[in-house]
């Protein structure tokens, strides 16, 4: 197809889309005359990907531009790509110093996922960022909500298979990246929005019923 | 005790409390000679209060006053105070148009808030930001992903469970909202690093194990 099919089928602009193709996130399409390219399913699932990475994952064209560098990397597992794309994506807490709170935060989390049984690396992001959470509790003097987190690993583990379950019927290592980074984004956005119905209920069962 | 000594307990600066009494979100002390003021264990629990609505909330201070007054109201109910506040933490997904895609999101909601039978309103700003991110899934092609809301469901009715029993330990009111402004906040981040943690283990048993 010619790049104004391309633009219409994806809702990306012309001068967009040349500007990918400039920057290196997406291939130049083939070349069906001197001044006429043409592209495939292949720009259309790459374009996709990119507006998904830029306008829900939030990342940077250069962020972009590494993820899909693992994503082109036939040496690099599916498991190391989803890590790449799922990494850029962890939000992390305002981080305070590093004092006995996030000393004592970051030995709760390295129990807890001793405990879960989870193969992670310790210096995973999302492990950084739950340590610095903690701290957080603790240094506002809510150390005690921690209590809570074999609950809420529960529920991580129930969403996680979900999660996983979508991402599995993926069929191209374009479209699961695509996957990841929507079912991440939007699906911690759903988690919140549920959680608060959830409280609601509770609350209104609780102190009305 | 003295203001001095309200600064050292709450570490919020003399300069910074005097401002929230002229704003009124914080009663004045009682005169204790023309000029000088003591402060009581009420002023010290409204102060910790305010601080976590703002640094942790990150609520302003008109809204901080509309949270208080809702906290001091003796004809609101614990659950409407609790509802006041969990309100104005609820993030908003970025608004797309009125258009089908939000239409039939806003019917999965309410056949969602059906089918779990929970008790709330159907106007409540966490259904409006669920029906956003789903609306949202479906226009970039994702819309297949609602099919985990009820495992979301399950998974945000068990946190809940946990939120509420935090909560319900607390004594006061201003105890109570300042324990589900902290928990809400810090509570959606812990169980979205959590929730990466979960995914991570998952990701490397289904595709290196």
């Amino acid at each position: 197809m010619r790049i104004g099919e391309l633009s219409r089928r994806t809702g990306v602009s012309v001068p967009t889309i040349k500007y990918y193709v400039r920057e290196g996130l997406l291939p130049s399409g083939e070349l069906s005359s001197p001044n006429q390219a043409s592209y495939g399913d292949r720009h259309e699932r790459r374009l996709r990907l990119i507006r998904a990475l830029l306008d829900i994952g939030g990342l940077s064209v250069a962020a972009i531009r590494e993820v899909l560098a693992a994503v082109d990397d036939p040496d690099r597992s599916v498991h190391k790509v989803l890590g790449e794309a799922a990494r850029r994506m962890t939000p992390r807490y305002a981080e305070g110093g590093d004092d006995a709170s996030l000393a004592s935060a970051r030995d709760q989390v390295r129990q807890l996922i001793a405990r879960r049984g989870w193969q992670v690396d310790a210096c995973n992001p999302a492990a950084t960022a739950l340590s610095e959470t903690l701290a957080a509790l603790d240094r506002v003097g809510h150390g005690e909500f921690a209590e809570v987190l074999d609950d809420y690993a529960d529920a991580a583990d129930r969403v996680a298979d979900a999660d996983l379950a979508y991402v599995a019927r993926k069929a191209g290592l374009d479209d699961l990246v695509e996957g990841v980074v929507i079912g991440t984004v939007l699906g911690d956005a759903m988690l919140a929005s549920l959680r608060r119905l959830a409280q609601t209920h509770r609350s209104s069962t609780m102190y009305e019923g």
